[in-house]
């Protein structure tokens, strides 16, 4: 990995922390522990500014008397199709559900490729139409691009990065240090279904099973919870990377209040649960695409929940836990039996190249 | 090049044209004509739309009522650091630059980072350091971001895409369909500048010169430019990836006007021009990073120029040419010796990863 940088007599200091980790490791990805160390002790610490601190999956803007939503993401998924889409599609998804999680609707998008010397044409070329068949669907055209190619051997088929940019929702607060004791969680459906649609195509762990990744665009259901609950809905979250628990975990640090989840009322697709036991993960770590984390006041979460069976993306929905006093920065789980435990932060890298 | 793709029993037709490149080559990156190809044949078909179709480098949106200018850009420059810059500040002056052609002053930028595992960390943390720095010298904060690690041997160490969104200003109404037979074609300084530079430092390819990229923020400049002549201004552009040439063809192209270069008034400082020369390349399409192409009316081009000259990183600007009603898409150049040659499009790759 020459970078072409001169010896340094130094040594190499690095001039901020981090130097419990001397290299970038496949971990510092994931979703967990390690990302956010990355996240607050180098870009937070060398970037901070007030939009940089308020949200971690998009940052609010205002503009001209806009009030603005941003967010950014990179897609370096592998493989690139997987069984209910692909890193177009996916691409689209994600960035469309950042910035609905900000509570904005989202009016567009920019894109940036990194294509690879060699990518087959025709590889390219259906994933730019399952882009614009899910812009399409979204009603997000892609407003800009780029693309870039590097020489074989130097990436790995194609990533895609997209920003997207919307308006925030008449209403609409939300933000993970908003969460309150009282509070009601959330979930639109069940959780873990993109990670394991992806690993049942991962090259040595292939099995039968007809499990699609969730991969959806969520920002019409987000309007609608917003349009019933508006102030009353305090964070808004989609659960990828890290999945459940780690998105849990976040917000429960951010706003200092403690998490109590219920086992039971997880909603856990049977196919799901069977290949998680079969692969040896934990389904509260497996990366979403298509899920979204509500947390509402109390007296607004039944009919927030009612809302989100009405719609089509919305029809598992179940309240999962609740937001205490107890145990602050802290996810608690009962589970059936009866028992509690912490459920952690994801702690090193369960499935990289996830999104 | 696995893609997890199912072999296709239709023998894998390609949904949209580009049937005579089967796979992507280097220069489909290299903005030239290959690069042309992919964005009209296959990115501008299947993404249609009209803020798409308006700029290259950009995109205009109006929301609720603020007119805004987007743009994003994925940078892959090998090596990381080179004279004069890195790939850090590289993705902050060459986004803060797409935005300012626009004729916008950039409020914000999203930064997305796709690292190869195994990458040392005081090398990301240098990168950090110099966006920071260029952010900060610009004034335009990196307000959100995204971080993805992919396996060693996927990727290149670092590669950074910037989105940035800016408020037009005012009085601004520039794009490519603007220039106008008489119009003055100005630019801020010596051409070819970055692209030496970086190749000054490639492996296999050094040699002896105290030669600096030019890359640098130039919203100011823009800004300056913008108040002096507003509406006169009719096109900015950056002429990076192809360079001088490729850049005033496409805008030939888009206008349907011909544009007429007079070589002995193009900047080309003399070690630039030795180096060229050493190299083989034409200095006419080398990629730079701190240079602005001005298409402005006759009447207002002797103030803008002054303007330009008055400013720090436009002391040395000159008006190189004019649009002329004669030859429609086409850029000629009159020789030193008198003589006149068509410039065309850059075709194939000339200086691969420059940006």
């Amino acid at each position: 990995m020459s970078d072409g940088t001169p010896a340094d007599p130094s040594g190499g200091s690095c001039p901020l922390p981090l130097r419990d980790y001397p290299h970038v490791l496949l971990a510092h990805g994931g979703g967990g522990v390690l990302t956010q160390t990355l996240i607050e002790g180098l870009f937070l610490e060398a970037f901070r500014n007030p939009a940089l601190e308020t949200l971690h999956d998009g940052a609010r803007l205002e503009i001209d008397g806009a009030r603005l939503a941003v967010s950014t993401d990179s897609f370096v998924v592998r493989p690139l199709f997987f069984p209910g889409g692909d890193i177009g599609s996916l691409a689209v998804h994600g960035t469309v559900n950042d910035v609905a999680m900000c509570g904005a609707r989202p009016v567009g998008l920019a894109a940036g490729f990194i294509l690879e010397e060699g990518l087959p044409m025709e590889t390219l070329s259906r994933v730019v139409v399952s882009m614009r068949d899910a812009a399409a669907e979204a009603g997000v055209p892609i407003v800009t691009g780029d693309t870039k190619v590097v020489d074989r051997g130097k990436g790995d088929g194609i990533f895609v990065n997209t920003t997207g940019i919307g308006t925030l929702l008449p209403g609409a607060d939300v933000a993970p240090t908003r969460a309150r004791p009282g509070d009601v969680v959330l979930i639109n459906g069940s959780v873990a279904v993109h990670g394991i649609a992806v690993m049942s195509v991962r090259e040595g762990l292939e099995f039968d099973t007809a499990l699609e990744s969730d991969s959806a665009s969520l920002h019409d259901l987000v309007a609608r919870i917003i349009e019933t609950a508006a102030g009353k809905v305090h964070v808004l979250r989609d659960p990828t990377r890290g999945g459940l628990a780690s998105a849990l975990n976040e917000i429960a640090t951010q706003a200092d209040v403690g998490i109590r989840l219920d086992e039971s009322s997880i909603p856990l697709r049977e196919e799901v649960r069977g290949a998680c036991e079969i692969l040896g993960f934990d389904p509260l770590y497996v990366a979403n695409e298509g899920k979204c984390l509500v947390i509402v006041e109390r007296d607004a979460a039944e009919e927030v929940l009612a809302a989100m069976r009405l719609h089509p993306r919305g029809r598992e929905s179940a309240a999962i836990g609740q937001v205490v006093d107890e145990h602050p920065q802290r996810v608690t789980l009962r589970s059936r039996i009866g028992g509690s435990r912490v459920v952690d932060m994801l702690s090193g890298e369960q499935l990289p190249r996830i999104c």
